[in-house]
């Protein structure tokens, strides 16, 4: 997973706001500042204050949000998931698409995504997943249930492309879908060590082709573009 | 790629030796320290002070071998490099094996790694590759070199795959080794977060399946384990 877009905005709930407007914009700020340094650089690399900083807020405005660095952390996580379950809703449920053109959109909008930013941020979640000695547990915990939740999206769609004979039969939609978030996160990491989008290319390229029960063979595939899908 | 051993000797030059003993055996334990503190945690997260205290060495010594932090992370890539060179070179030329058992071989000898230090340690190059923000341009193009090796190794071992019979003859052997390597990666940083062997099984699995031209179902694949090799 990438970050196309920063969230700027979170759904507000109907009825009356619990906290003052001003107060929430103030929780955003910091969000989002704490978004794009996490996917940029990690959360032991970045200090309460970098955040304050860039943010322009004080100690006293993020403590009272946040309990703990932990604590942000988690909100930072639960941030990322919900824009990015959203970004997973809006590609898997977009009808004008066959269930694996649906993947192949999520694929190229998470390295349009990439590409905005010279590909120097990753996957928060994969990110954070590297940092574990420094995390919580209840950190770790929230990040593998981030993952199986984006598993479980594109399982549905997998399971849909099946049904609709895009895939044999005697394909497993759910563990397929476990190896593309294993491997993609891989990808993202490579993409961001080599500045560069060929290895999420490459891990779709191999994984339609593991799809389609199809040799691998690079060359061929690139220049054909979308032919598997 | 998982940091099983650390190497605690590596090969001295024949003839007589540029430094003293006692000075490269102080060489040595510096590295052996940072490979364990960087494949659990990460360079930004660990200090030089960290290293000094747990190797027992003084800033003296630190400084006589290496110039800088970004210095000592460039040897301490070289070594993590070395060991795992040989460690592949031992598994894919293992002749008593086939070709494909010799992969399956590194990725059992990987998890066994892993799971001498219950999943708490990764993959130093992934690590690294996480904290790009952190390195040098030089730290980057040397970490990207250790993967392109490690990717002709495992190109050549399926290139043997190939003219034995063991995969089709329109497999492509390099674009196969690259797919390995960029979800390998993602594997381990998954292992680390779950403290747990299924994400590496999960993913070499599924590579089997791409190799085979197979649907990739995982249950009757474990239990009927090494089928396809």
């Amino acid at each position: 997973m990438t970050d196309q877009q920063m969230p700027t905005q979170t759904k507000r709930p109907r009825g009356r706001p619990r906290k003052a407007p001003a107060d929430q914009l103030a929780r955003k700020d910091l969000i989002r500042v704490g978004l794009v340094y996490l996917t940029e650089r990690g959360f032991t690399d970045v200090s309460v204050d970098e955040i304050l900083q860039a943010s322009g807020k004080t100690k006293g405005t993020f403590y009272h949000h946040f309990k703990s660095k932990a604590d942000y952390g988690e909100a930072l996580i639960e941030a990322y998931h919900d824009y990015f379950a959203a970004k997973l809703q809006s590609c898997f449920s977009n009808e004008r698409l066959s269930p694996l053109g649906r993947l192949r959109e999520f694929v190229e909008s998470a390295e349009a995504g990439m590409a905005k930013h010279d590909f120097r941020r990753g996957c928060l979640v994969g990110n954070l997943g590297q940092e574990m000695a420094a995390l919580t547990p209840d950190m770790c915990t929230h990040l593998i249930s981030v993952l199986n939740d984006w598993q479980k999206r594109t399982a549905n769609c997998l399971q849909i492309a099946r049904s609709e004979g895009q895939i044999a039969p005697d394909q497993d939609p759910e563990a397929l879908a476990e190896f593309f978030w294993i491997g993609w996160e891989g990808a993202v990491l490579r993409a961001k060590l080599e500045r560069r989008p060929e290895p999420l290319r490459h891990f779709a390229s191999g994984f339609f082709s593991l799809l389609n029960n199809t040799p691998f063979s690079t060359p061929p595939f690139q220049t054909e573009g979308k032919q598997n899908v």
